[in-house]
């Protein structure tokens, strides 16, 4: 016998999950079919999820018109920090340590991937310099973070914009999602000027 | 900012999942959000597993009247193998060894956590015992495992229904699920009888 068709869709749909294995996707669509109150959890879950949407002005997730951080009048309009991805923007906020406003790229530039300014969420920052004062590169401590950084650091002087860089206080290499939260506020306390 | 409340939602019930953390719970949640395929290949996933029911004979995953074992009539049904989960009687499939009936008892007799006969697919065993001439008992090699095996034996020698035990060609304390395949089939091939 082998999996019935019904089981092995969602086992295959698990497994497209970034970080599910093989293995482990079986288990969990196992455990799935046989349990009502987990799959209606995830189902309505995933239904919530649908209500997501980029901010239009930071590409941060929003369910209003505008994401939680840009609606909020108490954050520091002064201040934008560009960061590659959602996850990153979230370790940045779970620091504590910063209150202004954010950019998300959706990744870095990556010439040998085909990843130029076009495909990622960049020239709209450009749009949002008015009255802004500081822009922090935060993208990751890797070869395509830095190069991100510096050809936005470049932009953003033209534009007469001052730049800041997270602190190499981050572990080389690293990406900001998994540093934990002390690293993180030292190294945006630690930021260098361009 | 805290995650959306859409997001947590999600994220909960993706931490609800066995083996899935907390931070592997975030990961996904916030994949899942950004990536419309994966989201709706997961939503008709779990809709096509609703279909899916437990076999009333044997206890394996059904999506018609019966389980695809049950209804196929090139099983020997002279034979039946008692397992403690779904994953169990997969593994066993798996090695290509086992040609008979299944039945699946939904884990193992565990009086310290309140599980007796009756908390299992256990009674409706001794009542498929017709024209079966022998009972294999497969559950793991657990101290559960063999005391549920033990009890087995006892009753259905009372019923004059012969029955035999893995061969413990297994690892001792080891659950099926994980087991290899030729393992497997070492292990029933050598399998015992009480
Ligand atoms: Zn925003
Ligand atoms: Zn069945």
């Amino acid at each position: 016998m082998r999996y019935p068709e019904k089981l092995l869709k969602l086992v295959r749909a698990l497994a497209g999950l970034p970080g599910v294995g093989p293995k482990s996707a079986q288990k969990l669509g196992l455990f799935l079919v046989q349990n009502p109150e987990a799959r209606a959890a995830l189902l309505s879950g995933l239904e919530a999820a649908q209500a997501l949407h980029p901010c239009p002005t930071c590409g941060n997730l929003a369910e209003e018109a505008l994401c939680p951080i840009c609606a909020d009048p108490e954050r520091d309009r002064k201040v934008i920090c560009v960061v590659e991805t959602i996850a990153d923007l979230m370790a940045l906020e779970r620091s504590g340590e910063y209150t202004g406003l954010y950019h998300v790229l959706g990744g870095a530039l990556n010439p040998l991937e085909g990843i130029g300014p076009e495909q990622l969420f960049l020239e709209p920052l450009f749009g949002r310099l008015e009255g802004v004062e500081e822009v922090i590169l935060a993208t990751g401590m890797t070869v395509e973070g830095e190069a991100t950084a510096t050809y936005l650091a470049e932009r953003l002087s033209a534009h007469g914009v001052r730049s800041s860089r997270l602190a190499y206080g981050l572990p080389v290499g690293g990406s900001l999602e998994y540093a934990d939260e002390v690293t993180l506020a030292r190294a945006l306390e630690n930021r260098r000027g361009y």
